[in-house]
């Protein structure tokens, strides 16, 4: 009676949500400090006092929550532009600018603007799997291309392999989730140049989607190379759900690169998808908040003492994983083949995380390092007890 | 290079927004006072400053701004249950109520969780275009039907002819934009009628979704009948934006009938599209802020004033146009057969009126009346002009 592909898709479902659904129960069952809950990213800091203050200040200001541009205000557009610009040397301005209702709505808008159906999308692997969905919707083809085990890094030779005629873009997504890597100079200009090479051999740009919800938290001083620098045709969508801590709120950006051939088609095919498919505009109020904070990165030094912490713990522990350069997400390797029969084991041990096959990547696991400090700490045994079980040293 | 369909749709573009943007050329030209701009219903009074206060309140509640659950907050949808309850006396319960980013999201998602390609949706002319874009999006079809002439009440048998073994749903919208009628308890009875006909013939229910943003904008005492309590198979879409006047904030919902068959399998279907669509969740501040305030009618006493007047001045320059029940639109008869030409010469006396083929009823033409009192008292003179070139009377 309803939406066949909706059915069937729905059962699949959300691997993260369904893990995060199972935590809530067990932590009603248990009791919040007895259940490591490591499934959900959600940043667990509140927004930083500037922002909430901002907030408080603005919501008298006249005309701030009627309609306005479908694109958006032009101020706010003109401040992401300038931060744009010292980013990443490019000359954005405002018209290439577009706010939206979080990066998931960027992503959305970015791919019915531009796709066809049947057109094929790479991704790098491992992947948010809700990129199937949005890619889906344009009745287009996801193809998923490995990272390099071990660095998560770009495996060139294989995106060369994977590019066809049909390849409309590729999805960059670094710091990466779920991995924790950053993306190297050297790698994004390896794939810029087999880029170059597939529009001159199919006579076509292949796009490149750069979602970066992460790119201010970032570790250990590593610079996040800027995609909007090194590929002519970046279209780079943001959001601040994580840099200020405003997940529930759905305030981001997209900002097509003035290099790409008719950006001001592309820019106007965006804003009317913006429109037809629903979102309108992003919050007007959210919009004006976060003009003021493009540079911050909510909670960036507890994610730092959480990510040592937890690392430690799983090195400790007998795991083998990467330290993560960015987010707030570790990526280790699991000590049994099923990485599904894994994550029911660690629930044993009132562990909760989500398999390495819900991001495209089985044989590893995720564990998102958003909780409390004390979560962290108090799961050590925990995790030594469940390395045990898995591998039976 | 882009996506064929947008580009083409594109092109059509929406009747409205160039009237507006036209509007704000001639404003920059002759000064805003002396242009009469009636295109946008954009509400022009400020929120109420109870939902004001109530903003600057809840801007430091506790994990307001996290990801809550893609349905939205419990307690939110728990007091819109009961508000719904009351208004309809149907027993909602939280469950049936999802929080969604304003009507338009809501009917987006209501669409794609209902739609299979190729099934038709009856809308009623005269009818917000951008419904077109919402069934297009799923690759479905809308079967336009007039109602009547000078009424614009729905056409009953007409519906009757439309309806087909295709037919999925047909969208309500009431008080509406752009007639200003509000549809009879009689007219949604008989309707209702033929509804069940319509299911028993072809074994499958046609839903109604009533796109109802306008229900709390009523003159004159009348009340809006309730389409939850009417139709069982009613799917409520509901916003803030002219209640509260808060538009750019982009918060409304969607109630499913406890009634439907597989009511929780649609609302599953609706959660899953919330979140793939890309939508993820409506805003959370403002979720909690509409909460307390689901009987307030911002500006009511100024939209009535502005009614009554418009209507007069229409009424005295020669026009001939039903006195709008609710809304805060005019919907008025064009005294030329080509009410394209008709709103270009509207431009020659600084009035900017959208003409009703751009909203599937041509010989019309619609003015908004969400603008100020003193726009539409200096505008007498300009109508009456209008209508003289027109008529040459």
């Amino acid at each position: 009676m309803f939406s066949k592909t909706v059915v069937e898709n729905m059962a699949g479902g959300s691997w993260i949500r369904a893990m995060f659904e199972l935590g809530n129960q067990l932590k009603a069952q248990y009791g919040t400090d007895k259940v490591y809950d490591f499934t959900l990213g959600n940043p667990d800091p509140e927004p930083p006092e500037a922002v909430l203050a901002q907030m408080e200040q603005l919501v008298r200001t006249p005309n701030i929550h009627k309609y306005m541009s479908n694109a958006g205000f032009e101020d706010v557009r003109g401040k992401i532009a300038a931060y744009m610009e010292r980013e990443s040397g490019v000359a954005f301005t405002a018209k290439e600018i577009i706010m939206v209702t979080g990066a998931a709505a960027g992503l959305s808008i970015t791919l019915k603007a531009l796709m066809n159906p049947g057109e094929e999308v790479i991704v790098l692997a491992p992947y948010f799997m809700e990129y199937n969905s949005y890619v889906g919707n344009q009745n287009g083809k996801v193809v998923p291309v490995k990272t390099l085990p071990d660095t998560f890094q770009p495996d060139i030779p294989a995106i060369e392999k994977a590019i066809t005629a049909n390849t409309k873009a590729i999805i960059l997504n670094s710091p990466n989730n779920p991995s924790g890597a950053i993306y190297t100079e050297e790698s994004l200009q390896a794939l810029a140049r087999v880029l170059d090479e597939a529009e001159k051999e199919f006579g076509h740009p292949v796009y490149v989607i750069s979602d970066e919800p992460y790119v201010k938290i970032v570790y250990d001083g590593v610079k996040v190379p800027s995609v909007a620098k090194i590929f002519k045709n970046a279209i780079t969508v943001n959001s601040f759900s994580k840099s200020l801590a405003l997940p529930g709120e759905r305030i981001g950006y997209i900002a097509v690169n003035p290099t790409i051939e008719d950006a001001d088609t592309l820019v106007a095919a965006m804003v009317y998808c913006n429109r037809t498919l629903g979102f309108v505009n992003a919050p007007g109020l959210f919009q004006k908040v976060i003009a003021d904070h493009l540079d911050e990165a909510a909670g960036l030094e507890a994610y730092k003492e959480r990510r040592d912490l937890l690392y430690d713990i799983l090195v400790d522990a007998g795991f083998s994983c990467m330290k993560p350069q960015g987010a707030f997400y570790l990526f280790a390797k699991c000590p049994m083949e099923d990485d599904s029969a894994f994550s029911q084991m660690a629930i044993k041990h009132n562990i909760i995380l989500v398999g390495g096959s819900g991001f495209g990547y089985p044989g590893y696991f995720r564990l998102a390092y958003c909780v409390s400090y004390d979560t962290i700490r108090n799961s050590a045994q925990a995790f030594k007890d469940l390395y045990k079980e898995a591998t039976g040293k």
